[in-house]
């Protein structure tokens, strides 16, 4: 599968590698095409990645994998440009985290809406489904790392069929289907974003990012 | 110990019987004296039950339980009257869910906020303790009817010997240590009262609110 990554930070630089790792052909985008984190990438996972602006990996993708900063996430798909991301899936990895104001982030958008809504409702043509977002980036390519695998991963969106896609892509990275748990459509993405705070405040009072939560009843 | 307990509806009288159960003398206050709810509590509880107006109920309580629905909270504190509640602990389970808008309810105070910091602004010479309001009240005081009593209950709060005398509480009720998790001060109760919406979203998807999380690392 040809898939664009859209960010060169942490969460970018791990979901291309493990794409990569399972043998699909990664283009990863950014502002420019000279970007450093983005060269370094190809040059360390070989002729399976690419580089290249938002608007050429959009139109290379077959899929978009969204890792930018929340808050960077629109212009950076609009830069993407419209017409190559039509008709095809965003996974929303993203969060809304907004650090002006200094720490703890708050959330840019929140409670009625979220980021992603915002993004299906600026590309309406595309199916984006929201997952991964409530863990570090380590564990989200490698869920076996911790408990053996056996914690939870959400996904929302509007598209039954995108959902099932994105499920298949989770399984193949070690997720477990009974713990990929469908929330329904896209203002779903509400609860998982809101989740980042408690997030953020279980990480500040263990001080170990390498944890997830597991649903029991 | 005598107990207070702020709410007559269904996670005020879990909590009630609960410290009953535990040997605790609990007055339930509510807005009227006649509350049928409050009397049904002290007929169903014996002796050690007794039901009065949020004031009666704060001035006679050593420690006061917030069971009243978010949004109305800060209002039945005040009837409680700050000189009765002066000194004293507030147990705040409470979440600001606001129904107004219909169905998903959304947060009236979030994101830079909280009603457990709001509750603590109002009443600054009362400790305020924010914990068991991430699940369901029967899991509240029975964790042992999932996963063996496994799973996690936050606490956070800006006063230290609150805290632990609210977690021996916690213990009382059959939480075990290892899974009381002290995020830190009142700020926290943002994290925990933002958990709602994927509380409610993963209701929704499971149909079963007979859940909580279990932190894996």
């Amino acid at each position: 599968m040809k898939v664009a990554v859209f960010g060169t930070g942490m969460v970018g630089d791990a979901i291309g590698s493990k794409l990569i790792d399972l043998g699909h052909t990664v283009m990863m985008g950014s502002r420019t095409r000279d970007n450093e984190k983005a060269k370094n990438f190809v040059a360390k996972n070989g002729e399976k990645a690419k580089n290249g602006t938002f608007s050429e990996a959009a139109e290379f993708g077959d899929i978009i994998f969204n890792c930018t900063a929340g808050v960077a996430s629109l212009e950076a798909l609009r830069s993407g440009e419209e017409k190559n991301l039509a008709g095809k899936i965003i996974v929303d990895i993203s969060n809304p985290l907004d650090f002006s104001k200094g720490m703890p982030p708050s959330l840019a958008v929140v409670n009625t809406n979220s980021l992603g809504e915002e993004i299906q409702k600026t590309f309406p043509q595309s199916k984006v489904v929201k997952t991964l977002n409530t863990m570090w980036c380590g564990i989200m390519v490698n869920p076996a790392m911790i408990n053996g695998g056996d914690h939870n991963v959400f996904v929302c969106g509007n598209d039954t069929s995108a959902k099932e896609e994105v499920t298949n892509i989770l399984t193949s990275f070690g997720w477990k289907d009974k713990n990929i748990l469908d929330l329904g459509d896209i203002t779903k993405a509400r609860g998982t974003e809101m989740y980042l705070p408690l997030w953020l405040s279980i990480y500040g009072a263990t001080s170990n990012g390498a944890f997830n939560i597991k649903l029991v009843s």
